[in-house]
């Protein structure tokens, strides 16, 4: 597939430079290099093959979804996944969060001089199995390098498209007295495992992050139980500013009770610990799910029978309109104002 | 348009802060209100307003172009732009560069901490202008903040979609013997502007970068001759690393005229003096157009018509099929071959 051309390509392979280098970015022969010998094979299809500066893709009348995030995450590698997984499948959920089915994703890499170059084969090789399991194609991409201290090894903006099918209306604005909330999942995994790793901490456990793609489940939730109001994955900020979000966007009250929480043990002691808030803990792979209170049982029902919804439990439900708030009936029977928190426990967890 | 809440928003405005603080990217409530006071009034559009983790956009059937570029030229601002407009116009000229109609574009910040939030605020009101310039429409967006020494005050991805207009194909496997080489403007402003602008080098002109957006110019240009075969923006690596892989794509043979060059004086001089070859400067406002010798009377027509065409001129021609090579006649009637450099000769060029 690769075509080359003695008077062009340095017979060097990519992977006998140890170290990524200012020129690896300036859009000459070593730019050129390791697009064809490390993204292109990773991430081989038919629209990415046509090395345009864009790719040209078809589609049909419709809707479509767009989003971005860029990942800054520290460490770029941690238990259960890493910066690679995490930018596919934080990208992909954000699509299936607005009820589409996510098809193409483009991906960005801003590297710092010196950065391994084993290492950002180890996350383009993830990235591409991610890319797999969720079922989207990386289209096209983009470079660049900066110098030593102006980074932190590796940054990725991944932007995705999605198709959102007819006859679904996934919206914050959709949350309305009598929805119940639905967490699809363990809550608070992602957070306490980057904060795990970090080095000045040193308190060691066995939690691994929960980055997964969540396509999949939301699309068997939305074949079962089109009338879903809301979809959101509770990422920075956690829980608690994701409910706050929705509660704000819909002017309504919700109420969450505490005892039907999903929380691991683990995290429930390192959040004792340190003093955290599991709601206020970063996640990557659940969704906080909004539907009428007749639908809660077939969606729960639904949500168990995938591998990342095993754990989905009814947390709580729209009370009222309101001026958007959020309140927590306490394990000791008391109430006490959800509220967001004005930065974040911890800097770059996604 | 942007509701607050008296129990969520802090009272302060965004712009009492000084500068870009971690908290300012964890996902809480100066998250919130960066994006509510900065981002959205800048921005504003009704996808933008959906307020999701994505925008959802109506499409009819038919082909798009998508791309993806993340920006970190240093200095963030130089004569005839900054890092927004430059964000802002390279993903449109890519765009168009697929002979698509630029739509839609995402924004995603990766912001230094300590970074300075008036220069936040006029590099987003620069891409916001810039936008409005090009018709284009940003509709979703990101922000990360990293810690001080983790960046270089603000890194911008942004990526694109178009419609690319029944009937036409560009594509850099195109380029066939008898076609034509144009280039639109003069080359080596950018790179020189910027280059001109590094502390280290202290010397002055009056040079300004060429960003610009072309979606308009390549419009009209198509409509009136829609058997243009290459379209392509040369940045990074300049004309002749685009050159270079254009003739390798299409395996072809290009002959470019030293003296049909539009190179302005002062580019010249400075290239003279820094011993640098203006075919390999990077550009922002320029393209190369390829079409049927037939058809470049008309091709330059309409480009000269256009404030960003008016320098306009045929340098060569595709000679014949071949093995990928790009050749120079030299103003001494000489001949070299034009390769492409091994990195870049200044890194950080857009």
């Amino acid at each position: 597939m690769i075509k080359t051309n003695p008077t062009q390509i340095c017979p060097l392979p990519i992977t006998d430079y140890e170290q990524i280098m200012l020129a690896h970015g300036g859009g000459g022969k070593l730019t050129q290099r390791m697009i064809e010998q490390l993204f292109f094979p990773a991430f081989n299809n038919e629209y990415l093959g046509q090395e345009h500066d864009g790719a040209v893709i078809p589609v049909r009348e419709g809707r479509l979804a767009v989003t971005t995030d860029s990942f800054v995450v520290n460490p770029i590698i941690f238990p259960g996944g890493n910066i690679g997984d995490l930018a596919i499948n934080g990208t992909v959920n954000d699509l299936a969060c607005c009820g589409a089915v996510p098809m193409y994703l483009t991906a960005s890499f801003i590297l710092e001089e010196g950065f391994s170059m084993a290492d950002l084969k180890r996350i383009v090789d993830t990235m591409s199995i991610a890319a797999r399991k969720a079922g989207v194609k990386i289209v096209t991409g983009d470079t660049k390098v900066v110098e030593k201290g102006k980074g932190d090894g590796i940054y990725i903006n991944t932007s995705g498209i999605g198709i959102v099918p007819d006859g679904i209306d996934i919206s914050p604005m959709n949350a309305v007295p009598g929805d119940v909330v639905i967490v699809s999942g363990l809550i608070g995994q992602h957070g306490i495992t980057v904060l795990s790793t970090r080095d000045s901490l040193g308190f060691e456990t066995e939690i691994k992050s929960d980055t997964a793609p969540l396509n999949g489940m939301i699309s068997d939730l939305l074949a079962a139980v089109p009338e879903v109001h809301v979809l959101r994955d509770p990422t920075r900020g956690g829980v608690s500013a994701t409910l706050n979000e929705i509660a704000r966007k819909a002017q309504v009250t919700i109420e969450i009770d505490e005892a039907l929480l999903p929380v691991g043990k683990q995290v429930s002691a390192a959040c004792d610990l340190l003093g955290l808030d599991p709601l206020c803990v970063a996640n990557e792979g659940i969704v906080l799910v909004f539907v009428p209170e007749s639908q809660s049982e077939k969606a729960i029902e639904v949500l168990r029978n995938n591998i990342w919804g095993r754990n989905a439990a009814v947390v709580g439900r729209v009370s009222a309109k309101g001026h958007g708030t959020v309140t927590l009936k306490t394990l000791y029977g008391g109430c006490r104002i959800v509220d967001v928190i004005s930065g974040e426990q911890l800097p770059r967890i996604c």
